[in-house]
């Protein structure tokens, strides 16, 4: 289709989307020329929108309209405790629990050396500045359970107690709701070592 | 979060896709804005610059910037061969096997009565205009062996029949590289009936 220029290049940008191969970038390509060309202006404008809109917390570095977001200038929410997250995802997932009422320090992903990702690129000595401010007594570490989460909670556990801080780590074990026999053998044994 | 309204509406924005639910869109909506800012910029150009420059043939509706699309307007196309295909996909994928050099005639979508997509929605009667130009000889139906797709073959036939004209369906039947024994029951016996 040599006379789809317009069409080709759309499809290249909608693969630059996270989980997009060439197949779905071309049908949501078709999708939206065919049936929904209003949905694409839509989807343009609010693209342009939250790039020129959305940015960085100054204190905690979560997605804000504001210079200081909504978490960190709540008087309510209590500032001795700090919980660390990989993305403002892990964030919401945490608030949706409504369990925690303290602050939080968004990294920027997580630790991955293959990739070339290290501390600084995350943001670890934003973090020790942000922990160190006086006010901050535990530093709650809530990145993911995985290989490079569990790295990237190890060197900030390791920054921060050299700073005098507590620093704890979210608990592992059996999920809610599951049954033992279709739990895997990892959690198992953690929720073991870690009984209580 | 109250305070990002812009990634809401990204967010919402993003669901209009074909086959992204809400944790894909917050997903995607997180990945631009937190690594890849320019790829959102760009997305938002490309879908604009698309909705601007891509429309419907005139002769066979498929996608192009051109008043005639680059197939219809080739005269090396075999004029008397008209292939009749769902969607502007189907027509790429067609052109990929190399195997056809005829003309084709892009439907609007397939019949779908209960969501009250009836045959005028999908064309059926610009199909017949373009079926009776007098060149066209042999009407080849390759609408998908799906129910619906089924159906819309059958409608069209009827109509084009009627009309004096050729009409054939691409051949069902095992597909290439397939081993009988895990091949479905229905496509063993249509390739049983077909036989040649």
């Amino acid at each position: 289709m040599s006379d789809t220029h317009a069409l080709d290049t759309l499809v290249q940008s909608l693969r630059r989307l996270p989980g997009v191969g060439v197949r779905s970038a071309q049908r949501m390509a078709f999708h939206l020329l065919q049936h929904d060309r209003e949905g694409a202006q839509v989807l343009a404008r609010s693209l342009q929108e939250a790039v020129a809109q959305v940015r960085h917390c100054a204190r905690c570095y979560t997605f804000t309209e504001s210079e200081i977001c909504a978490t960190c200038s709540d008087p309510q929410r209590d500032a001795s405790k700090l919980c660390v997250v990989e993305t403002p995802a892990d964030q919401a997932a945490l608030e949706r629990t409504g369990a925690f009422k303290g602050r939080y320090f968004v990294l920027m992903g997580k630790l991955s050396p293959l990739d070339g990702i290290g501390p600084r690129d995350i943001g670890v000595h934003k973090l020790i500045e942000r922990a160190t401010d006086g006010l901050v007594q535990e530093v709650i570490l809530a990145t993911n359970f995985t290989a490079e989460g569990e790295a990237t909670a190890h060197v900030i556990a390791q920054a921060l107690k050299a700073r005098g801080l507590t620093v704890t780590r979210l608990a592992r074990g059996v999920p809610a709701g599951s049954e033992l026999e279709y739990v895997d053998l990892g959690t198992i044994a953690h929720a073991l070592v870690d009984r209580r």
